[in-house]
């Protein structure tokens, strides 16, 4: 077998095998096929597409690098989430106690953000002394006793996806839906859960702008998710805004506590608590959508979803009293920037996309891989889309520290693109697209 | 500039600025580009192809990335041939006297044979004592002195191109019609040639079989080199049958001087003056096409052409009684076995690609880069297409050293797919198949 007649046969719109196609990740994992090579092919699929079969195939030969977790030993369903990536997207954060809560053991390895999207890796750092750096056994422990564990990807999980994920970012095929597929699913599946649930964001803010694009990574992760005996649901969501009030890391764990002491933003409740419902219904735990969205309010209202979080914030190191104080316990930044509207109207749209590129520029995010972020810095959001405003009104904080006051007339002018006010009353567009 | 944003820019079909192409060139050659990005960067070229800017770009991006010769002291034109190789193929080796006998200097950089098709310089080295490894200095000199000089590519020339070639040959992006373009032309550019004759071979043993892709990339040579300022003739040839009656490295030799002779098959003759009449008209030496063969013909009748073979292979150390007694000076196989005629009729076909086949199992071809080959293998024609046969009748005989006596079963049984033999008279197909 050589590597070259298969990029060749690919480049054709060719079909390859399993054992073709354990060949490569094999090759690529142990460096008997070239990086090079690998490059060529990873253009080749994006342009070709992939099969269903040879996606599975592919998510079995990424999976199978590295170790594969058994969870069976943990009673009750084993569901996870993925994010396509959002602002403000803190939604993992709010719906894994939650599910937890509810009988639903939610293990998640997350990663971190790059670019204007955020990661709840970096969200949950901003926590005094919490770890994410865990031990498999650590984290097999910690699922067990609360619920729910948020760890980062170690060395031992799918470490091919490492490798092409790094090679894909360096050679333009990071869009290719199959590779999306292959990514996400030999990540998920070697966490050792039962089902996955996927929230596809779509519009400004997010990976994918186009509904279409988004349909299609939902029905590849479905249909391969299916092949692999694994049931993943998919909700595709609204991103043109931001979700919830609050942008950048520590001021998101703020709003994280606000929702699940119910006291946060209706938007993003609502998509955390679908999200979390879809979690319960795979697991098999509520009989309808209608009898888990009620038992996920119900974890939020009597407390107990609070508490979940409660327990794994101090089983992974971090000071609990977060959940109780979250403005001593979180760092705070040096600077705050009002933002004030120009002008009396309505707020007829708030781009997600500049206003994560605003927080960027504050210390909030990376521009590389290798960089770093400052947790207290982001941005606070006074008015939505559909809020009225007077001119001279709070629309928004941008938060700080001294090291990035140079940044600061670059993040204003950025955020003041994100803001349209309009004279007539508007309405937010719905935020849940379609279920698939 | 980040070569990631041109790959996606070339990906999604968009175009590169001649700027662009040069720091992808320069980056390869440092190592500033990585050869993954460039994999990934072949491979959407390849899909998307190069405009015309583009590949003119990509020429000389390639050419100015070594040595580029200036001969404008050597008076008279300097043109030279390229041919995309195919079986038999000998002609460089009889034109380039022919043309320098007539008042072109043919100032020619040749590479080495990989797979069927046999190489300019392997043939060469057959001629004891012939070097083909001379430095700019000496190629200058024989090109003055001889009218023609024979050597291989040099470091100094085109080294982007040796990078690029190597990696698309693992890459599956070979066959690219603008990176073929630039591979040859900014070899042959850096010859300092005023012009250059394109011989693309198309058929069963050719790098083409269809005319349309041979078509293609004359038409891409030629407007390349007409926006360079260097024009490029192509003719379009037929490489379905092997291409005179020798195959193999000191066979091939002892053809050659045949034809300077005047004593060679007609195919291989027209073929090699054909070619050699469009260098006189590039070179402006002939009027038209007429006077240009006619001065070809009488450049063999009248033996300068011999004579300018003699002179080249003495100037370059080899033994030139070779041009007088082929026969005693080159090295001879050890065995021969015939090929008979199973039955009466005609020869229909005979498939240049499985002779070339059979040739390279007898040890006249490398099946890898590294490969080594042995001079005196190879086959010798003794029936082609359109030829009468009796049953019993010597059809061929293959040449080979005991070292490959091994592969002589499996060297039969592919020359026996070569030969069809039909009940009805046969006629050769026409070998220049367009002219462009």
């Amino acid at each position: 077998m050589r590597a070259v007649d298969l990029i060749r046969r690919k480049r054709d719109g060719g079909e390859l095998t399993a054992a073709e196609i354990r060949f490569l990740i094999e090759g690529l994992t142990d460096g008997i096929v070239p990086t090079y090579q690998w490059a060529a092919l990873a253009m080749a699929i994006l342009w070709r597409g992939m099969t269903t079969a040879e996606t599975a195939a592919l998510v079995d030969a990424m999976l199978h690098s590295g170790i594969v977790l058994d969870l069976a030993d943990i009673p009750g369903p084993k569901v996870d989430k993925h994010s396509t990536g959002g602002v403000g997207d803190k939604t993992s954060l709010i719906l894994a106690p939650v599910a937890a809560a509810c009988g639903v053991t939610v293990p998640m390895v997350s990663g971190r953000g790059l670019g204007h999207t955020g990661g709840t890796l970096d969200k949950l750092e901003s926590i005094p002394g919490f770890r994410i750096d865990l031990d498999l056994a650590a984290y097999r422990r910690i699922a067990r006793e609360c619920g729910l564990v948020l760890i980062g990807q170690t060395a031992e999980i799918a470490p091919a996806d490492r490798v092409l994920y790094a090679l894909r970012d360096a050679t333009a095929t990071v869009e290719s839906i199959p590779l999306i597929t292959a990514s996400i699913l030999s990540k998920k599946l070697a966490e050792g859960i039962d089902a996955l649930v996927l929230d596809v964001k779509c519009g400004d803010g997010a990976f994918m702008s186009r509904p279409e694009d988004a349909r299609a990574l939902a029905e590849s992760m479905a249909s391969i998710g299916r092949a692999m005996g694994k049931p993943v649901r998919a909700l595709l969501t609204n991103m043109d805004v931001p979700l919830g009030r609050m942008v950048g890391n520590a001021l998101e764990i703020r709003e994280v506590v606000d929702c699940l002491r119910g006291e946060g933003p209706a938007d993003l409740m609502e998509v955390s608590l679908e999200l979390a419902a879809e979690m319960l219904l795979l697991g098999g735990v509520a009989a309808d959508r209608e009898a888990a969205l009620d038992r996920c309010h119900a974890a939020v209202a009597d407390g107990s979803a609070l508490d979940r979080f409660r327990r794994v914030v101090a089983a992974q190191g971090g000071d609990s009293r977060v959940c109780d104080e979250p403005l001593a316990v979180l760092p705070k930044a040096e600077c705050v920037e009002p933002i004030r509207a120009d002008q009396s109207g309505f707020v007829g749209q708030l781009r997600a996309w500049p206003v994560g590129q605003a927080s960027m520029l504050l210390g909030a995010g990376r521009t590389t891989a290798e960089g770093s972020i400052d947790p207290a810095a982001g941005i606070v959001l006074r008015k939505t889309v559909g809020d009225a405003v007077t001119a001279g009104e709070l629309l928004a904080e941008l938060h700080f520290n001294l090291p990035h006051a140079e940044a600061l007339p670059a993040a204003v002018a950025m955020f003041s693109q994100a803001v349209e006010l309009v004279p007539e009353p508007t309405t937010r567009p719905p935020l849940i697209l379609e279920r698939l």
